[in-house]
């Protein structure tokens, strides 16, 4: 049950939006404690067992920024730390999430470059690798990549995009926005040489939304030093000054900072690599379900699925969001949207987040009977498919 | 996520033993209010207006009371209110629920007369007439039925046992059992001259286990007033009478009121009607399931077939509970157990409470996948069939 | 907040009634969880780790039972299990609460005897004493005791009734009802020879109003085997039967479980001792407080004034019904009524369960602001003097 | 009880600092309900309920926008969109939260004219009027002004600040932070001819940290159309365009909303007026237990005493942060500290937010034993003054 809803209520509702995602009652019931003292002694100790506990969900030795905000707001939180206007910095439109990023870049006065890709692939590593290899000067500040494009369902290999960027030799940043991706799909802050690592907490995390991230390499944090971009509120260095005593400089969001805590102690439970391993699981069985459906998924190359969220592309001449409205009124379920180009024509089953077999089970049926109820064209067997998969592993 | 686990958690508990059922957030929510003061003037007005919700939801204009305990503390007022030692009563035991009424009744040093079923049937009806037609001499004081078995899954037709007393103008008090079929199934207290309904808080009503309830007709009360039986808790006088006020002549589990109100809302806001038709789509979805696997359902009589839980029959030389364990640390589903005769070869799937149509889905597709884990023979398909007949529903 | 109210919400109600008391956030959010299945794995186990948890908190290494229900009726489980219809009971009519339990036991057709008092002092000790040695017969099968009797705030030194009762070497059950005093008062079941002790979840357990408890010595237990009282729900030998693999016969109240559970973890997180001094404290600082006021107690021992409530008798011609609307109105704040004779006489203030020094602060605040506002004589100064003895203390 | 805490947990905490404040339970639980999908039907007409509200709130016709984010991010978000690198601000320092605005303006490359006041007054107007007369290049583009200065006390009369600069017919933009009066304080962003008011969440509308808040005058959106700052998160312009259908151009803080809509809720509920006068009257309590104490507030003058915190200085030689320890220690109650120059020489008693009479005397009596137990000088009878004045009114 949401806090609001104008639909009649007869049983949980399934939210499978890529983010945010379902939260365990623990978590919610961990948000829902009263506020505390945010520059008394016990929120001190309770933050300095918190920032290890993100610093091993990026995996790095280096600090994690949070911030009340969303992740978007982490987004700009990387941009003005580093860079000053008119600073150029190499980008890789793979869809709706990187486009959005560059739009943002270039409000803050950035000089985007852009490497198109077909909204159906992993980032062009080659052409990265290109770019920073012509680019002799050294006037790309920095490379942003979209580790989980949450709008195309394809992942783009971070190691190797730091090795592009070896090979060329060059110093650029390599700044990284995992939103959908932390907490779900493997992510090594450290081993994959990022310098700043974007993310939000409504998503891996199983938290609701409303904190931003930002880990900071050892280049970055000197790279802002330099920065002349006005900046304030997402400023790195008063944050991390008063952060190593466990406080923050303005009032922190102190609620979802327990939520956090609980989410991540679910995590860390559970194993990070046996979350990983249920994330590739059931991204395996929503994709065999849509093989046998006789859909087609939006990301055309099997090693970038994604093992957060399956886009999947409508018959020709049928309505991505017509089906969303005929499931989300009979079966009572939330699928998330085609963005930009793909509005319309693509349609999400987000599966991260605390999620079991079953329930996704129940939202691959409520796929495939709103589809018939639509009258989507499409082969029956696309639960019996998952179910086949589920049930052998 | 329960309060206490020794599994990972990885997504929502499916808990499908009937009873306790699903409870929605929004009643969880209600549970957590701080209790309040129990002879103040708030909780007189508060239970002016729940204890008339309850009357609509037992279909009745006669006093319902709600005790602090469980269904089976429920039978037991129902029998010390109407009955005294050596009390001949007719029972039909329908199953293992109608058995431990009777071996109730026993301790409570009253003559219990049984009317065997083979526990795949609803209640005979013509055999309680017939006990009732050759007791010239009205030494039955009252017929204990059973509404909604839960060990079988069969329903007995209320009205029917009704028309079968008053067929043999018999003075007998009815006394049923409805415990899991309360806000679920049908139930006409009035309409059907029921004497004493019995119910419990955990199912139909979509709260936590906690309370018990008795609607009493007038003719019941009158009874009461001649009852020999030592009682004190149970006792209605005394309760009816401070209930009048909106009170209650001990202390109430007032949390659980909380969540009785909220829930009784809900069920009024989906309009019982509604209700009902949607308990009977889902176990019509469950049954088709059960036949598409090729297996047998406990209940043998499809017009007694329960809207709340189907009891499935293993093949032979397989053993229920050991399917039962594969499906609660493969899929965390918890499904009932067969009690009684029919211990280890019976699994029951609840489909009752709050509940949707993808939720259902799950559960079944937990099942199929748990044969199939398990080495049960089945045919595939049984999710298949349920869709089917959902989607077109 | 409660969950109903009339009256406008402008902070935290105070409820200072002697049950349900303040019931801390952390179990509420025990409370909350979803049921789970009380017959599947984990619920045994959960429940083997709650068992020591009560017989600790009893202070026995005999079986705790727990029932859905109220004190009220583990009145009459600890009756209807050691008696038989006929038997003489030995009651001391201390207050209120007693006077309902002999009611009680004349319903369940027993023949109590009983002492009176005045109604401000402890259980007649030397009465029972004396009883006890002129029944040379041994028809008494029992004593029945309240330890901290509610409406007076008067307690019972029932180590020293179990030596008169054994000065008098009489065979008596003693049966001793805590409803009030467990968890806040010290109390020893094993140490001071306790057959039969009678408890409920809503005062120093901190949770909500719905359980009640029975702890049992190996004497009542052989007793319980030749009653020939009619009972079921209440019966004990099923219930220990099963609760030895961590079960129940029928439907235990699973989330009251886990608030006890939760509940019980808090008390012996602080510390027993630390709890009943604290109890101590708070009940010294709200007598200086009447004190200062130039009011009375009810209870006129000192000796047995009460560490949980603290009864004051108005001043003559004065309404204590009046006085807390008045305080209830104004002050939010919801004291205890008088019961029986003390009707109108007699307003308690409950300082027991989940309690700080401020809130009691507050509360006599409430109580000294209201009698000034309804125009009740008496010296100010109070909150003083209660503040005088929390600050050195 | 806080999620975390170091220390004994016996009774409820008492939460005095000045924001976040107590969250009522109605909040907390309309808080912790599952995340929405922030781009599905319900969500939209849940903000088309909401945003009203919030005009209500803020006594605007014009948008009031909704941030993730802080009270500085507010701040931010005002600067950045109405203004350009290098534009003047006029602001006056009245206290630390007033000098950290400065503070930012001045990280965001614009130039801050400062008036000094020596942080036991409200704004000085006159100055504000002068320096704006003096202007008559009109280069000063805003005035920035702190309503309820929290670190001081004091309050600002915003309709004198608005009279002034009209009295000097200059053009600047009127930018006001009441981040700490809003929900307590009579607040008229129309009327007082605000151009930007700057608000946050955990104070006067009882709900935690993590939303800011910016209204809007016409002519401030006026001024954003010409500003050069580069700025995206905080941008007006996308976020009022997609807001009008009830949207957000990121993901919105889902659970927060929830919480703000149901904290506005209850303060209509209570009604406004009445709210502001119970602030009030909590407030001048506190001041005469202050005076009665012998001590000083900070606030020197009494028309400008704030009605949400107190702060009170210290006598001579003593440690506000020492007293503060022993209080949080020995009481479980959480004061404000002195900031900036204030530090050690201050502490703050908040009384806003969700609050009672008895919490307030709860707080007081915390204040004074904790003097005495710390050795700080000063004459008893504080929590007696409070309730004199309380009970009276």
């Amino acid at each position: 049950m949401a806090y609001f809803t104008t639909r009649p209520e007869t049983g949980r509702h399934f939210l499978h939006i890529p983010g945010p995602t379902n939260v365990p009652d623990r978590v919610l019931r961990a948000l829902d404690n009263p506020p505390m003292d945010h520059r008394g002694p016990d929120f001190g100790v309770m933050m300095l067992q918190l920032f290890p506990k993100l610093q091993q969900l990026f995996q790095t030795t280096s600090p994690v920024i949070v911030y009340p905000g969303s992740g978007t707001g982490s987004w700009e939180a990387a941009l003005v730390n580093t860079l000053s206007p008119g600073d150029r910095v190499l980008f890789c439109r793979t869809g709706q999430f990187a486009a959005s990023w560059i739009e943002m870049a270039k409000k803050l006065q950035l000089n985007a470059e852009i490497i198109e890709t077909d909204w159906r692939h992993a980032a062009d590593i080659d052409a990265i690798g290109a770019a920073l290899a012509a680019d002799t000067a050294h006037s790309i500040k920095a490379v942003g990549v979209v580790h989980s494009e949450t709008s195309t369902g394809c992942v783009t290999d971070i190691a190797a995009v730091r090795a592009a960027i070896d090979a060329a030799r060059h110093p650029a940043l390599l700044l990284v926005d995992t939103v959908s991706g932390i907490g779900a799909l493997e992510y090594r802050h450290d081993e994959w040489g990022v310098d700043v690592t974007i993310a939000g907490s409504q998503k891996g995390m199983m938290m609701p939304p409303g904190l931003g991230f930002n880990a900071i390499s050892a280049k970055a944090l000197e790279a802002s030093k330099s920065s002349t971009m006005p900046r304030a509120y997402w400023h790195w260095q008063p944050m991390l000054a008063i952060n190593k005593n466990g406080y923050f400089p303005s009032t922190p969001a102190t609620n979802l900072l327990y939520a956090l805590d609980t989410g991540l102690d679910m995590l860390f439970a559970e194993g990070l690599e046996n979350v990983f391993a249920r994330h590739q699981r059931f991204a395996e069985a929503t994709r065999r379900a849509v093989a046998a459906w006789g859909l087609e998924t939006q990301c055309a190359d099997p090693r970038a699925a994604s093992g957060v969220v399956t886009a999947v592309r409508m018959p020709q001449g049928h309505s991505a969001d017509a089906l969303r409205r005929v499931i989300l009124e009979k079966f009572d379920l939330s699928l998330g949207n085609g963005l930009g180009v793909m509005t319309d024509k693509v349609f999400r089953i987000a599966h991260l987040g605390h999620l079991s077999a079953l329930q996704l089970v129940g939202v691959i049926g409520g796929v495939e009977m709103g589809m018939r109820a639509a009258g989507v064209p499409h082969r029956e067997g696309g639960v019996q498919a998952a179910m086949g998969y589920l049930s052998g592993n």
